[in-house]
């Protein structure tokens, strides 16, 4: 079971470069928001098709609400070739537009810093920290997009703030009493 | 913009049988949970490859929580070969085990009793009601799993109700510092 | 291994009706032609999931090549309502465009005619039938397109017959050097 | 329409090195073999999602029969973080297994020597090369798997090859007469 108990105030982000934002972001400065921290590494395949893809339906779908999605390059092997540069080809042909945070390489060993902080094993990790500054959740591996998007209209709604997300309207089809793909008219 | 402001008391369901379930369900005996009304119908296509799916996976994942997931097989055309033994065939093959309704048949057009009520344009239509009994969203078409997750994990939240949701554990992959198509471990 | 060995002449279908034909086919008629018989049962989540949009695909791509589908309709339980009616409702909804012969009911038991003569272990189950008329595969179960496409190609090849398939152009990003999800220009 | 015509002699790759190949890879020395060449770039979304995993499941399908699977990296822009250890490092963390060729890189422009020799478009571009060198298939964006299984099954079909594949077997569902995902048993 996936509780989203509190696990006391949620350590810092200890980054070394900013990708997609004016400036450095903070949790201090976030206080107020949920924030979704997706940590990853550009050739972790799982975070290629599966978490990547997740991060940017949540930066999108919760444009209007108080939810701030932030990608974390916590890079521990192939150092080298996952480098800020690399990251910003990546960057830019995935075409992504969230925040994006390069965690701080380790001067004693391949796990950097904040990944090292949040005790991370592995990519992708998802940590969700709430409105007040609390550790929510700090989940290794794949969550499906319904448990991602119960938990922030949990946190959401704990905090009063109102449930706004990207409206896909269903216009119907064309042709009445028809069915298409998506439904079927009266 | 989707937002989940109470609409009033829903109104109460008016079916003509039911499977899956001992006895007849009605909002009024299930206050207190959150009820997800998933409005169908089995041969429309929309329904049966994304809808009925979701239905499911709610059903699955809010299995210890307070939710009540219910079908509605609403028939607004076809009646013939969309009979109570169709539908008892489908769920069979479909091995679907939430309760689901059978809307009541009008006297005077092809629209059932509570799609009329609830003024459904089509299949499939996701019908919320809160805790308090009261209709929070009444949508037709496709919505995408974060948006059920949040409108749930929303109202779960507001009535203080806990979000326990089934783990899909993430043991990593047998082979250190190895990538599967889940995940990249340390 | 699955080879595409001749298994003899393909036996004759024997069927009840035909939906979306102005007359009824035949093997025989189907000379020089490939034939692709997909045996299937509207209510078989397989069959709807998978069979169904493989055939579809099958005969929207190999429109102006020697390939003729046919859906075959073989119902083996619940017959009685998965029947005649219930299939046209079911043909009209999910939009099916090619010929669905209804497999002849057996007056000895549930399984009907052409699915005893093909002795199919259930559906779906693909079977090709060459230029000669000769069975070249009986396959249940899941095939993947490839599998499939390259059955197809390597019979009218072996007729000399040219491989005609639906371009799906790729008429490359309107902006230069960008990529989008399908490809990256030059 | 897509007609796998001879183009003539397909031109000799013009490349830099080969990784997961003891020794490299001549079209000369391929003759007899239909030659799969698949040409992407690591960091190109639609070759990720798409094109490389089409080329594995071609190597694995086809792992018998007389077909061969080369990747080509191919790399247009982005040449400093596109290199051959990022290579090394992407073909690590995806397992993948076929032969993959490194490009030539030009003397006078991005674009690397064997796609401009073969007037690549962008990647992912599929080329064919049949058991007689000729080139049969040279196309720049997204194909079908129905559409490669095609022109490979008619390729080895010219040369009286048998196609011979993987078997995906269906031994059924244990519970007879109940349907599963992917079929429904007698």
């Amino acid at each position: 079971m996936i509780e989203l108990k509190s696990q006391g105030l949620a350590s810092e982000l200890d980054v070394q470069s900013w990708i997609n934002t004016p400036e450095p972001l903070t949790l201090a400065k976030l206080r107020g928001k949920v924030v979704v921290l997706h940590a990853f590494q550009m050739l972790c395949p799982g975070c290629v098709s599966h978490g990547i893809p997740q991060a940017s339906a949540i930066h999108e779908q919760y444009a209007n609400a108080e939810v701030q999605v932030i990608g974390l390059h916590s890079v521990f092997e192939h150092h080298q070739v996952m480098n800020v540069e690399a990251l910003k080809a990546f960057v830019d042909e995935y075409r992504l537009s969230f925040p994006i945070a390069v965690d701080k390489p380790s001067t004693t060993g391949p796990t950097p810093q904040t990944m090292k902080t949040y005790q991370m094993r592995g990519t992708p990790t998802l940590i969700i920290v709430d409105q007040h500054g609390h550790l929510r959740l700090n989940h290794f591996g794949r969550l499906s997009d319904m448990q991602v998007g119960s938990f922030i209209g949990h946190l959401l709604s704990e905090n009063k703030q109102p449930l706004f997300t990207q409206q896909h309207s269903s216009p119907g089809n064309p042709d009445h009493k028809k069915c298409d793909a998506d439904s079927c008219q009266i």
